[in-house]
């Protein structure tokens, strides 16, 4: 069975709870590996009135201190990036297949001096490669174009080659053989009269067909209209100029079972496409089917991995 | 029974399909005006293989000319502007409660020399007032703060006084007494690092709440979050700063069913949230159930407006 290392998360929010619940669930496919040490883990488990399952294997990792439920707190943030930045180093030296990391808090980050604003950003720069975001589940995939940014400076982003690099990356990296992608403008600039950035968008995609050989890529898609089920029955593999573009119409439909996948890494990274939800931490709420969901599928990955080499 | 002007939209579309086919349902409840001539409406029919109800009370406009299913032509926009105008005029001068228009063609209104880009624009114009677009159903409305334009120049219009003199424009006109206003950025901002245009829907929130001494709006929300089924519990009725903000999710979730109302102009007006389908025209595939829920809110509108006199 494939060995999945786990970040907790931030243990001020729902990661811990999540990991105990889905515990039984996922040692049914794979060898959970739980980056977090035995004290901070008792603690939790005391608040949530639950035992540690015996076969619960901890690798010991960050400091033991008072948990304060669904509050900010510098060391909350700073065990949440030990415990991720441990997990990544046991995937990246071959001693787990690959990594699911449980929801961070941004500002709990800040507030531990770390520079990054999240996991994506953290594994771009410890892997030196852009890494892709992609958010979805089986019955719809989005990769983001750009991602955590300004709205006002995604339009300046859409660039014809720049665009080009990007969907060549996606499709390699995803494997998918056709890709829908989505305008930046309302109707996807109806003939230019809302917005010219869809005619570079037009290029980028010309571009990508013909480095491939093969027309994987179609679109400009427009926006509004390609999320409906009639058209998602024609292309559930798609590529979104900007964040929300993408993730309100999937959080819309499949907010529960959708999860969030680092693509274009040389490590296999997967995580649940949920917050750490501080307003329900410790209160026996969480729902686990998105992370469950992010474990399948890195081990479905790890083992196409294994077999492609 | 309350009058219902109906224009037929782009003849060589989808709408006279739609009103052949759902006259039997929304004469139950309403009295429905067909603004089209007969001959016109008799190729039509003979088009689509069916017979004209008796009941089919036609007022008699524009030409007839040869219908061309799915193909563009400046016939065919004129007409569709003709049919579209004297329906209009018909409820302005009181002979007809509310206004239902089936889908027009854009580049046939251009073709034609029509100089509005859709039937919202026409009627700001014709009523010299800013119409408000509002798209959705009983289980979610959303309100346009930007409607039909380039992405890129979304941000600059997102100004705490006209998007406060919107909220209160919105308020009223659709009676609405809890509602959420989107973000513009992802996360809403996230505190200033992805954004700082959030901060101008703080004030223009407060504004509005202040003038209406009531806490009717609340937000920024998250963009993404807030189409969620546990978000739409809370607040199903939103303001959302552009087009496909709105639209993507809610097409996602209610593409057969969402409705298209003109708030803040002196007339009711509705109409069904999808195109011409030029596609499917002529084929009998056309789906009625927007364009029924269209009319049955016209009606009940048509309804509220009586008694609040």
């Amino acid at each position: 069975m494939k060995k999945i290392a786990i970040s907790l998360g931030d243990p001020n929010g729902i990661g811990i709870e999540i990991a105990l619940k889905a515990h039984d669930e996922i040692k049914q496919f794979c060898k959970p590996l739980y980056f977090i040490n035995k004290a901070l883990l008792q603690r939790a488990a005391k608040l949530l009135e639950c035992r540690i399952p015996d076969d619960f294997i901890t690798c010991e990792c960050g400091k033991d201190f008072e948990l304060k439920p669904g509050k900010f707190s510098k060391k909350a943030g700073k065990f949440s990036f030990v415990s991720f930045a441990n997990a990544f180093l046991n995937v990246k030296n071959h001693k787990a297949d690959a990594l699911v990391t449980l929801p961070i808090n941004k500002q709990a980050w800040a507030k531990a001096g770390i520079k990054y604003h999240g996991h994506t950003e953290a594994l771009s720069d410890f892997c030196k490669r852009d890494a892709i975001m992609m958010l979805g589940c089986e019955e719809l995939f989005v990769g983001l174009f750009t991602d955590h940014q300004p709205l006002k400076s995604v339009p300046k982003s859409v660039k014809k080659k720049a665009l080009a690099r990007f969907l060549l990356s996606f499709a390699k990296a995803s494997g998918f053989d056709k890709i829908g992608v989505l305008g930046l403008n309302p109707h996807a600039g109806d003939g230019g009269i809302l917005g010219r950035e869809d005619e570079k968008i037009v290029k980028a995609i010309k571009i990508a067909n013909k480095v491939l050989g093969a027309r994987v890529f179609s679109g400009p898609l427009v926006p509004d209209v390609a999320f409906n089920p009639l058209a998602l029955k024609r292309t559930n593999r798609l590529v979104a100029m900007y964040h929300d573009q993408a993730l309100a119409p999937l959080k819309a439909l499949y907010f529960d079972s959708a999860i969030n996948v680092s693509l274009a890494l040389p490590i296999i990274r997967t995580s649940p496409d949920h917050g750490t939800a501080f307003d329900i931490a410790y209160k026996g709420f969480a729902n686990i089917t998105s992370y469950i969901n992010a474990v399948k599928y890195a081990v479905i990955q790890a083992n196409n991995k294994k077999q492609s080499k």
